[in-house]
């Protein structure tokens, strides 16, 4: 989890291909973007670190000190946890199989808190919690959208398993998530997704402290409605993951611009088949990931949107197909296939920065605010984490 | 890439989830029918280890002896060197960067062949040859089916490229890659394929030759190719990756059955939808990969099938949807959604084992040839080479 020197990584034109970049210049200004945001609704900020999945991009926000984050494995907890984050979020629903490592974590002093959304896991929870004498404060998942986990705010269970987690001196609060606000193609939709999943928690809250029991956390957030969200009364704090790097996915959504984008992966050309009109580069899926976000959009970028190592856009260029380690870069809309000779570097740009990044161990950071050079200087090596 | 002792590693009741799973039981199957077929075919296998990336994995044949393989990054290779392996094919283009590297393994003693189609690389590698004083063995990249690099076996560059490299001491041959075979959906368009993949290999071999250079290697393979090719007559190997596991996608083909897929995913049931028909688990696409490959197949299997823990079928059950870190399990063809509670391990089938195997560090050795209890025992935990 620590950064190499930098005075040992030259520029982007060193490193073997294919690699992940950070520009951590835009990723500064989509941080400092969200933040306002959140200041100007009054509500607190907990990143989700899924995305990025780095202490060392995590430190680029609150000058390097610690503060709430959101996890999606507890392999993300415990090193956030060795980083000296003591309050987590893991906001996918709890296994009984991983309350030993969760107990663990709050032992050492670390606000874990476990998400769920059946009377069987706050069963398991409150037992857990009353053998170890110990509180494991847990939220219960709220469904604003049909997109994925949750209960209903109507429904029975809601209060029965608040009651349960209230009377093992677990219950913290509720958490939802507006998944379908990725398919929110307008502002207004995006609005509208984003008052409903306030309302939706707070509604849940206030069901639960109708029936006389506490809420603390009433957690709402998706980087679509992060950003589109007008009033969270009633809100206690907001969770956005992938708008530190943001992607061609939320570009398409207009939540971001294509030069918003933190994250790319650099490629060199390998080769020609101008009977096709491909150029061939050493990135597959293997260094993009196999996510098409954009193919369910009004323009599918293919794999990724090409730009030169400096970070220039080349206009009409799109990585159109991949194998394995080889990517094939095509020419669209009538544009001219340039000149790019073997051994040329590229960056591609991708659909989905979570699934992009997650298929390299590390990031070379630049910073594109400092640097105006063909092959900008590498800041520092930052290693992800993995596995869960 | 060391294994870890199989007394600590209890059954698949135990790890934390989602894990990947190798049975070598049928990894062996697997691996003996391609063999037999290769001697049938009089041909030497090349497997190329892209899929699995293990060193244990790879000892599964040859009794662990060290055998010619092919690899898709330097890292491979370099791992592959470091485990004893001496006649390796690094089969994409090179690039002028990454020629250190190679010299570094040559100068190891390591015969590692590279793959080129172009005139700039023929040159920078005859350059590189000289001033270092080394042969690097090369081989001319042949299309066979448009499908990715290569030269048509006319192009005039075909003989200026093999000129080129004989006379700086590289020249050892020609390899193609059926590609386009795994669209092949009928047993005769793959024995088509295989045809076609081994005449174009010869007639370029043989253009070759006709111009008085010297012609070592003629290598062609695919999976599907590979268990479909009647007479390679003029081949000297046969590569193929994939077989090892195999996946849906090949079992789509019918190259395999699904019984014979030798790695799946453990995941946990944490919750159900009752109201949409869900079961969600822990397994998202950062477990299975968002590779869809099924997608294009007359019988899409969604990001895929379900067994239980014991791995038996369970009929009419897909994983249907995928986010970071959930699995959403539907039933499909008016299959009942069985009652599966919270807490309940399944395995799930992958599309595509490259993707899904490139997901994890590491595989959880089962082998269903010997145990048959609901959660058997792993052998072993074996660890898988990342990066480039």
């Amino acid at each position: 989890m620590t950064s190499t020197p930098s005075t040992t990584t030259g520029t982007l034109a060193d490193p073997d291909t294919p690699f992940a970049v950070v520009d951590a210049h835009k990723a500064l200004r989509n941080i400092d973007r969200l933040a306002a945001r959140a200041d100007h609704l009054g509500v607190a900020l907990r990143p989700h670190v899924k995305t990025a999945k780095s202490l060392d991009v995590a430190a680029l926000m609150h000058g390097g000190a610690p503060y709430p984050v959101t996890v999606s494995t507890l392999a993300e907890a415990e090193a956030f946890a060795d980083g000296g984050y003591t309050d987590i979020t893991y906001a996918v629903g709890i296994a009984r199989h991983k309350l030993p490592r969760v107990i663990a974590l709050l032992r050492r002093g670390v606000t874990l808190r476990v998400l769920l959304d059946s009377t069987e896991q706050a069963a398991f929870v409150a037992e857990a919690s009353r053998r170890e004498g110990i509180s494991i404060p847990t939220q219960i998942e709220i469904d604003c959208d049909g997109h994925r986990g949750g209960l209903k705010t109507d429904a029975p269970a809601l209060v029965d398993i608040g009651r349960t987690l209230h009377d093992a001196g677990c219950l913290d609060g509720v958490l939802t998530h507006a998944g379908e606000s990725y398919f929110a193609y307008s502002a207004e939709e995006q609005r509208l997704a984003a008052k409903n999943e306030r309302d939706t928690a707070v509604a849940a809250a206030e069901n639960l402290r109708a029936a006389g029991l506490s809420v603390t956390t009433v957690s709402v957030g998706s980087t679509p409605t992060a950003h589109a969200a007008e009033d969270l009364t009633g809100v206690t704090e907001l969770r956005a993951g992938n708008y530190v790097f943001f992607d061609l996915v939320m570009a398409g959504l207009g939540v971001c611009q294509v030069d918003d984008l933190a994250l790319s992966v650099v490629v060199t050309v390998i080769g020609h088949r101008p009977e096709y009109g491909w150029i061939v580069t050493d990135g597959g899926w293997m260094a993009m990931s196999r996510d098409r976000g954009t193919a369910a959009q009004p323009q599918d970028q293919g794999y990724g949107l090409v730009t030169d190592l400096a970070g220039h856009l080349i206009p009409g260029l799109v990585m159109s197909a991949a194998s394995q380690e080889h990517g094939t870069i095509t020419a669209r809309d009538g544009a001219t296939l340039p000149d790019l000779p073997v051994g040329t570097r590229l960056r591609v740009l991708p659909n989905h920065a979570c699934a992009t990044a997650a298929q390299h161990r590390g990031y070379h950071v630049i910073d594109s605010g400092r640097t105006a050079t063909d092959a900008p200087a590498v800041q520092a090596v930052w290693q992800r984490i993995s596995g869960w």
